[in-house]
């Protein structure tokens, strides 16, 4: 039986194209918001949940770290997956690029291709919609346009490809990660991401001997990113992933002798670094 | 001569409440972005600038933290000022409650006002409006309507004021900071906020040296964020508030050792921790 995946709808958006990219034979489901993704899986109405976390050019998706750190579901990151973001201007076939008075976009994506447009359509109208899906199936329904979007969104409602990587800056790669009810086995090649709190915020020291528990041992710290605690200003929660799995005896003992300097801990799940297939 | 101070318009919006609690007498310079604001700095067209930079339930303002960080401008940070966030629902004078089918929200606004909307007036429309301002602007011309806007955009239109506090959560609080050519001398009682990234991303402890060198001289580290470098995914750069003035000798010495293992380094400013004025 295929696996059910929710994912950030409509069908078209990066999203979906990451969940084809982990899992071609899923049956997706689409859900109207990141936290609904976390619903599916935590109702049991969907395996697993896919969700963007990290842009190389616009950092972290807060809603996704939010989600992770303030909710109160057992969800577990099991798997991550990056894609490059890749821009499409596309229309109705026949257009030509001279025909084009419109441009569709969602204001993001228009954001990632503004040099684009400005520079090869300077005398285009452009007007927002609301995904990129959205965008491309509005220029099919109206002539003398064209729209930004994915090479997916253009794929399912047989719209022609007219540019293809149009954004204005490389590399542009999404990371994504798999929620699930259980994080991954160890494979040996692992990530192992937390989110933690300290009690007294104001006093130097308590963070640099959290993250020496990690240096002592040479374990390597790939990333540490702060969110609000919402309890009030200047008071965070941690988010750091780390390299190994949370069943590495090592990494084990420095989770451990964090845990004991921390006033909230939560493992988010052990999963196996992403390697891009070979071509 | 008053001061030339531009803030994020238009008028009506937290930020120019910010600049009026930060200045009153200032020349107030709408400006359309947070790049906008440090253009007109920067040009010479305003003295200063105000911009947001985190708030204690949505967490950093990322386009100020990325202008920090990422514009060539020698801007500095050379005051901050903390603002409390209160939205307010207001209508047409004579407006009643029961009156109201349509509520004028800018979508953040409505976000954090949802649950009161959702129990107070079931049954309304939203209508999504591009600023707190224009939502006021709106209901301003509708009989039947209502907006959720600033207490200032109200006095501005002279809206009624149906109801004031109504977010769901507290304490919501926004940081702000003042940009200009120079920081601010030494007080006493100083924070310093810098950027910093290191060559090789990789290897265990280049961080936690670097924080080493304020834990060790007793320095406290108030916060540390990360940032995309831009360059590829999971490199990152590291904005950080200590406290103390760079030209505090202890600072100073702990800044140039922290200067020695980044690849990128750059104090962004030294200023005046903010202490809210008795009432």
């Amino acid at each position: 039986m295929s696996r059910r995946l929710a994912f950030l709808g409509p069908p078209g958006t990066f999203s979906e194209e990451a969940a084809l990219k982990y899992d071609s034979q899923a049956e997706l489901i689409p859900m109207a918001s990141i936290t609904a993704v976390a619903s599916a899986v935590d109702s049991g109405m969907a395996d697993q949940g896919i969700v963007p976390i990290e842009n190389s050019l616009e950092g972290s998706v807060t809603e996704t770290l939010d989600l992770l750190v303030h909710s109160g579901k057992p969800l577990s990151i099991r798997q991550e997956i990056t894609l490059p973001i890749e821009h499409f201007l596309v229309a109705r076939p026949g257009t030509k690029a001279d025909d084009v008075q419109v441009v569709f976009a969602h204001p993001q994506a228009l954001g990632q291709c503004r040099g684009f447009i400005e520079r090869c359509f300077p005398k285009a109208t452009v007007e927002a919609a609301l995904s990129n899906s959205a965008a491309v199936e509005e220029t099919m329904g109206r002539e003398g346009s064209a729209a930004i979007g994915t090479g997916r969104a253009a794929e399912i409602y047989g719209a022609e490809v007219l540019a293809r990587g149009i954004q204005d800056r490389n590399p542009n790669v999404t990371r994504f990660v798999i929620l699930a009810r259980e994080d991954h086995p160890r494979t040996g090649d692992d990530k192992t991401s937390f989110a933690c709190a300290f009690a007294v915020e104001d006093r130097p020291g308590l963070l640099v001997g959290a993250l020496e528990e990690f240096s002592q041992r040479s374990i390597n710290l790939s990333k540490i990113e702060s969110r609000p605690s919402r309890e009030r200003l200047g008071t965070y929660i941690f988010l750091m992933d780390i390299d190994g799995h949370r069943a590495d005896s090592v990494v084990a003992e420095a989770l451990k002798c964090v845990k004991e300097r921390c006033s909230f801990f939560r493992v988010l799940g052990s999963y196996p670094r992403y390697r891009e297939p070979a071509a």
